[in-house]
């Protein structure tokens, strides 16, 4: 049976007795709305953990005024019983004055990392980000704790707080898991109409086109950004108040933008569908021989 | 014997290894340059906790630019002799590049209460003070960690932080220790000049002079700063470079300015001697049936 703790001292109480009997304790810090994502997110924690605890918790901190917060998707009832067919331990889901009583005055900051990507549209939100993961860290005090690499800006900004701040666990990024057509799960996908379901394809589409142009000899960062730019463009100019946030190639170990491309560049892209914003991602590793040649 | 720990691997064997034959850890976080204050914080420790581990570390990130960071004084080896005459079981004493590798972007913001009292003339102080025990504490993991009430600002940030990201330790704050005329030691009292020592008494004499108005019946919040303010410029007008950076009554738990003297009310002074700048301050409680009168 999965365990549900609702408060802090429950949490602790239940760590405290399950790290005696057991060795590595795994987290997954979610907002809840389970998708496949979650689901592979939590078979790597049980495959690699002896305990494996999932925080259900949608976070304040990191909507913006104006943001989703309020209609972000919840339905705990499902997920708690996802995460009981999945073998879960425990699940911690507190409420918003558990983990936020009032006078919270500390925050993790997170530098230029947090302003670039969706940090550009999102001011504070990677700064909410990391101060719940580092409340949770605190009240769960996890060997190991799992991300997904869609939301790359995210894992990288926990990874970086994580070494800068000694934090004693491991983090783990896990793939991102895609649907038939090769859009990305996400628990916002639901909140699109068909049309914009069907044109949400466009988003791994450019990630893929960027690739290929590379993979093609193509080093020109502008001509690959334009190319991406214009088959979204393309791909969602009928869609009524569909438009692009960014569709960019960027450094990903600093997020910033690139002079050249080689080695290793991050490809994501981000589109506004009304009020609902996608966000992807694709890692793209140039080969030795073709970066010689380019 | 004190074991000498200079590395974060070092520091993390030797904390897995003690911590399984021991029960409570404590930590006390200190600059070094150890005075009859530190002493008690370490005797403290000893008391009440099974093993002590003491850092020794001048933290480059709480000092501004401009600031006393490479005069601020160092004497490991006088340091590491107290803290084995002690029975300090380790002391962990970093370089700088070990703490601070290239690339930290990751810093704990500490809000308005980082930004009162010293914090006005220290920007960013502590905030590098925050992060560098966030830093410590993770690699430490102490049960209890030791702070002295000295430097009062930076207890309560401490406190607060602890609270808010949910720290799973406690902190102990220990009274200041002062030298027989009522001067606080701190190591930056043995750069003042003769005459500037005889001075330096004027801090603590004005925070009695606080406190007996308050306890006579005084309610007024700017009449006593004035006070406290007039004996200390009266002391030191003749002292060049000598100058008040502030004489507050403050909120203990806020660092606000305060409407009314009612509770208890923090005293808090900073004096500059030249590019020394020393700080006292004193918690007052106002007996209620004189709160009554008032």
């Amino acid at each position: 049976m999965t365990v549900v703790l609702r408060t802090i001292p429950e949490a602790r109480r239940w760590v405290r007795t399950e790290r005696t009997s057991s060795g590595a304790l795994g987290l997954v810090p979610t907002m809840g709305s389970f998708h496949e994502g979650h689901l592979s997110l939590i078979r790597r924690a049980r495959q690699i953990c002896d305990r494996t605890i999932v925080s259900i918790f949608v976070n304040p901190l990191q909507f913006a005024p104006g943001e989703d917060y309020e209609s972000y998707p919840r339905d705990f009832d499902r997920d708690l019983s996802l995460a009981t067919q999945e073998g879960v331990d425990a699940v911690f889901h507190p409420e918003a004055g558990e983990m936020y009583p009032s006078g919270l005055v500390t925050s993790v900051g997170v530098g230029k990392l947090g302003e670039a990507l969706c940090g550009a549209s999102r001011p504070g939100h990677f700064q909410g980000v990391a101060t719940v993961v580092a409340k949770l860290f605190h009240i769960v005090q996890p060997d190991r704790a799992f991300f997904g690499q869609k939301d790359a800006q995210q894992a990288l900004i926990i990874r970086t707080m994580v070494l800068n701040l000694n934090w004693p666990l491991q983090i783990e990024v896990c793939p991102t898991v895609r649907e038939p057509d090769g859009v990305a799960y996400s628990s916002r996908n639901r909140r699109l109409s068909a049309e914009e379901r069907s044109r949400a394809t466009v988003l791994y589409r450019s990630l893929r086109l960027a690739e290929s142009l590379i993979q093609s000899g193509e080093r020109n960062v502008a001509c690959v950004e334009q190319q991406m730019q214009k088959q979204i463009q393309k791909m969602i100019h009928a869609v009524p108040g569909a438009e692009i946030d960014y569709a960019r190639l960027v450094d990903p170990a600093t997020l910033g933008g690139l002079q050249q491309i080689r080695g290793e560049v991050l490809a994501a892209v981000a589109v506004r569908f009304g009020k609902t914003r996608l966000i992807d991602n694709l890692s793209i590793k140039i080969a030795p021989e073709r970066q010689a040649r380019g």
